[in-house]
């Protein structure tokens, strides 16, 4: 198989964007995503990146991609945490997920990161049983809580 | 009452850490904070900190902490996380809280950030309905990933 992982560049991120789509619609959330190309590549290719991201190209073609960034933990230190792994759905069963997870492993461990975490739908048994599978924890006593930007305004207004 | 929110210096980080352990050990936790005062110090005071600290004051002393960094969603762009919310058990009740939670909203609003996340325990039904009851969502369909230092490292020997 002539599968090559390596750093996501600029014009790879319209590839990037349909992946996060179809993880998206993978996860029932298929209008979500108001993210543009150009918000991603101004985001990682900036003075300061908000993130890094790799992608797998198999037969010159983008098939996969991981996407992380680093966090703090202030139990343990610094930390790296994936936001994204994502193989496109005709390509899954070939190891891509595995070479995609090894590379952000190996990429997090030389930065000398604490921890490396990440979520994980619950509903979600095949994933949550290839993240156990290499070793990781996976923990339900943990909800997430967020406020979007029309909560935002409306605190604020509010307080 | 006499309570002050201001940035946290350098000079703070043992109280911080003293508060932290505090959480941990309300979180059920006691024995997880391996961080140090001096790591603190490097993580939050050097040329790229890894984190924002605010601490509350009242009547000189430091009462409570909020803790946070900068994150990035795949769907909406640059996001704030709100790691540790704190406000020393006596100290309850009073709004300080309130306080230190509004402060970090504003904070992250005039950063134009898209979202604002947490993690909260779901057993812990105060902060989840002190949360709610300022406009945030709380999720209980994510699980929480994470592979620790020796997992990391299994993980590195085995790929």
């Amino acid at each position: 198989m002539d599968l090559n992982i390596r750093y996501a560049n600029e014009s790879d991120m319209p590839e990037v964007l349909s992946l996060i789509k179809e993880l998206a619609a993978f996860e029932k959330e298929p209008n979500a995503v108001i993210i543009t190309t150009k918000d991603l590549i101004n985001h990682a290719f900036s003075k300061t990146p908000l993130f890094i991201c790799f992608v797998a190209v198999l037969e010159n073609k983008i098939v996969g991609m991981s996407l992380g960034y680093p966090r703090y933990s202030t139990w343990k230190g610094p930390t790296m945490h994936l936001e994204d792994l994502i193989v496109t759905s005709d390509k899954r069963g070939l190891g891509i997920g595995q070479a995609l997870f090894s590379n952000f492993i190996k990429h997090s461990q030389l930065k000398g990161v604490k921890r490396i975490e990440w979520a994980v739908l619950n509903w979600n048994v095949n994933a949550i049983k290839f993240y156990q599978s290499n070793g990781a924890k996976v923990y339900d006593d943990w909800n997430v809580a967020q406020m979007d930007e029309s909560a935002i305004h409306k605190f604020i207004k509010n307080n």
